[in-house]
């Protein structure tokens, strides 16, 4: 590749609504181009990026024994009618009509496509298992787009689909694709974890990670321990429980005080003189539009996904100021388990614990202390309802929890016969009888990754890429574009290197060696070869992006480091 | 690739609808399904192909110096509406509106985005000229899609699109792409033909070429002089011309002469026992709305695209009934030159020439006889605008004009500054002065050349892949799957042709010969090595598909004619 031609877009500052560091970057780096809200343009150099991804992503694939097989982004709407999901996605889904009229979904996801060709074309135990792949560009309409690439509305993905006879085969296959998972990501370079994910609000029945590359900007938080054999998003994540000994000290009988104004934890603390944990904060929800109040700590943060599959419903949201008060009769802040008669009540098992706690009194400034559960109020269902919090012990044992900030980049799901059963994916078995097929579904964000890789890879001068996925692996400058001595130099070498079978990008433009400097630093290919002033007696500089400094060495010390040879 | 775990469905029999040889085999070789209409899944073989053919377009792409980039399928309506193609476009351009009630158009093509990166990335002559080129899924809603992949409304283009100073420039771009595409489609095993093409219709300046593979269901007609130097489409195809020596034969009057029902060129050499040569036929057609009429000889076709360019229009449909009996004041089949006064008269040179024809008499029932040019009418434009007829002499005087069938599988053009003076796609050039890039744009139906090999490349018994784009080189079928020496020897056979690097497809399944052979001839792959009863003695049957009939030879043989080792 000689630069002069190429169309590489180099920015000294990035456009001001971009947040993200990789964003920034891959905008300054002439990666890609943003043509709608969330609708990118894919540069040469950042096409190579992301086809090297692709490629690896093939490879493991491949290796895993899936097909690659080519979906179609028009999706009829039947299809998703048939498996329920056309009216619940909502405005993610983008939607569309041909000349005819008739409804068409650009898909998302294609579990739909998938189930429904399977369950066309196979008929016999003997073909299963069977994992299909594809490499595709899916579509979403997000709210509010952002960081660039992380959260696109058109983005490129690879998706895979499995088939088996048993929860038994599922679980190979699955082992299968999660192992491949972690060829795919610690080959393009990512610090990730695979973490525990809750399944239950995409509507599977089993196991489910989640792959979350390590960044500040994550939008998951993770939850890890000390020795790391426990990880998992905070949604599912567990923590280590114990009810302590019951105990029988006197309560004394729940006490009316006058809190006019207090309504926060904080309030309440200074109000009473308490620590938050001293404190029973209760929320209401609607859960499938049905109202629910959950207790839970004062110190806790509530657990949606945990209240959610408790009651095995599918939607939660907080109520509104409307509806609280018309719940506890009393303004929002006021809220308390005793005397709230008219919700299930979800109490948290600490909070059970309790000997005793302060809580509103469902009256408007007004709290009551002395409360006790099961005197003063009776559970519809204890159990976990709070997040984890950083300290807590770890479920297994594995020492304390951690937080982390994780972006997702790639998913591993246990369907089961979801799809299967809506959409007629059965096969005979041994006996001839008829069995639903049991599917996963196998996700990886393609060109979300490239934002990942460089959320980790940079660093005060643009971006470092991982060798596997750079764009070249050598950059080639001379310093003066009139010097014919390293032009030639430079040119030689780069035919050496093409020959070698080495990605080699050459910096013919006629520009400052400053200029040339900072935008190689910037597209961050992994090793420098600067032919200056020493080319005459065949010495150059050689420095790689992540080495502090250059060293200056002979041409064929630098064809060996590259080549090995 | 072992096949009993492969999703390959094959059919005994296509569906019923589908007409085209190439479709009914790629349905019955389990190649693709369709989703909707003009919308298909690429099942694992078929995208093995689908693959093959993307990695032979990009290895020439870049040999031809041109860089890959990728942009999104969703366009902004307001790009469209800057080109000014959003309204003109019609309802095959696929709209939609996202959440937020922008509108979007599913792009056809991408010449509104490209121009408009470049407008925005590019500013100097030093960085042209440069040729950018995408491999991307492409959206049409056709009204009747149909024959498969060959004419669909999701379909996978290669769309190129160059930016050149100068239209010398843009001669030698225009000339690599044009060699470019003649090794793609020669690699890829097509018999085709590059062809003029008509450049008006498309609102380009320049020339234009269509690549035509060579076939009966082609919806093209292409016009090819015996000795192949002239080939042209039979929208764009001229002839040879030479005035004939002017006559001064005495031409009697006009004779009106009494027709009743007499409307077509048959009738009417019936009723005068005239050759359809000696008739003047007068057609209304409208120009942009504008009512224009065209005389050409009775034996000729009209060419719409003819009389479109010479009058600089855009579009072009014949005058309904209504409109042709308002202007010429009788019905329909009684229109001539001869006092038709209302709108403009175009003459194809031929009649100009004719010392005298028969023609309408704009009167219902009557024709006039002796209709001399230039005494019983004036031209208001003299020229070329019919179509050529097989026999016609080719315009380069190498012999005479052949028709044949073709599919586009390929497009080369010039577009000028079509788009770059509406989008803005200017550079400084080297004395400072603003210069609109002038571009071309170069297509190649990814998807509709499996179709194209397919229609080229079968027997009765199925599909006879080329072998550069075949799903695999090698098919090995052991005769009995129940026969351990037959199995062990044939996984021996996979193992080695793997370890060779030799694509191989083993047919592991427990299936009878006959089925599998049949599957193989339909499958199409190159080579079939049959493990049967001489396996004991390391003795296989040898077949090319292409051959009439099968070897027996030893293992090592197969080998070496395979690998060539």
């Amino acid at each position: 590749m000689k630069q002069s031609k190429l169309l590489i877009p180099t920015l000294r500052e990035a456009p001001a609504d971009a947040e993200a560091i990789s964003h920034k970057l891959m905008l300054r780096a002439g990666l890609i181009r943003q043509l709608a809200s969330g609708v990118y343009t894919y540069l040469p150099l950042g096409f190579r990026v992301l086809k090297k991804v692709q490629d690896i992503v093939r490879e493991e694939m491949d290796r895993a024994g899936a097909q690659e097989l080519l979906m179609p982004a028009m999706q009829p709407a039947e299809l998703w009618q048939e498996s329920g999901r056309y009216d619940v996605y909502g405005p993610e889904l983008i939607r569309l009509k041909d000349r005819h009229g008739r409804e068409f979904a650009l898909g998302p996801t294609h579990e739909e496509v998938i189930t429904s060709l399977i369950a066309d074309e196979v008929n016999s135990y003997r073909q299963l298992p069977m994992t299909l792949y594809q490499i595709q560009t899916k579509y979403r309409d997000e709210r509010r787009p952002r960081f660039g690439l992380l959260r696109g509305r058109e983005f490129l993905m690879k998706d895979a689909y499995s088939f088996d006879r048993s929860w038994e085969e599922l679980d190979e296959t699955y082992r299968a694709m999660y192992d491949a998972y972690t060829r795919i990501f610690t080959r393009v370079g990512l610090n990730f974890r695979p973490v525990q994910a809750d399944a239950g609000a995409i509507g599977g029945e089993g196991e489910t990670h989640e792959f979350m590359a390590l960044a500040d900007i994550g939008e998951d938080t993770i939850v890890v321990s000390e020795n790391g054999t426990y990880a998992a998003n905070l949604e599912k994540a567990e923590m280590w429980w114990e009810a302590p000994a019951a105990s029988d000290a006197e309560i004394a009988p729940m006490d009316r005080v006058h809190t006019p104004g207090v309504h926060t934890i904080d309030q309440l603390c200074a109000h009473f003189g308490a620590e938050a944990s001293a404190f029973m904060k209760t929320l209401l929800v609607l859960v499938d539009d049905q109202p629910v109040a959950v207790v839970v700590r004062g110190d806790r943060e509530l657990n949606e996904t945990k209240v959610l599959n408790a009651l095995g419903g599918e939607r939660i949201e907080l109520a509104d100021n409307a509806a609280v008060e018309r719940l506890t009769g009393a303004e929002v802040g006021f809220a308390g388990p005793a005397g709230l008669a008219k919700v299930k009540l979800l109490v948290d098992r600490e909070v059970q614990a309790m000997e005793s706690g302060i809580a509103g009194a469902n009256e408007t400034d007004y709290h009551l202390a002395n409360v006790k559960p099961g005197r003063d109020f009776e559970a519809d269902l204890v159990g976990d309802f709070r997040n984890a919090a950083e300290g807590d012990m770890s479920p297994d044992g594995s020492g304390p929890l951690k937080f982390y900030r994780g972006i997702e980049v790639g998913h591993v799901f246990k369907l089961g016969t979801k799809y299967s059963e809506k959409l007629g994916a059965a096969y005979l078995d041994e006996t001839g009888r008829r069995q639903d097929a049991i599917m996963g579904c196998y996700g990886i964000g393609i060109s979300r990754i490239l934002s990942a890789v460089v959320e980790q890879h940079y660093d005060d001068n643009g971006i470092v890429w991982p060798e596997e996925i750079a764009p070249a692996k050598v950059h080639i400058i001379p310093a003066s574009a009139k010097d014919e001595t390293q032009m030639n130099l430079a040119n030689e070498l780069y035919a050496r290197f093409m020959a070698a079978g080495i990605e080699v990008m050459l910096d013919d433009r006629d520009e400052r060696a400053g200029v040339k400097f900072k935008d190689s630093d910037l597209l961050g290919i992994p090793y420098r070869v600067v032919v200056g002033r020493e080319a005459a007696e065949g010495r150059v500089e050689f420095k790689a992006r992540t080495a502090a400094d250059k060293e200056t060495i002979s041409v064929e010390e630098a064809f060996e480091r590259l080549t090995g040879k």
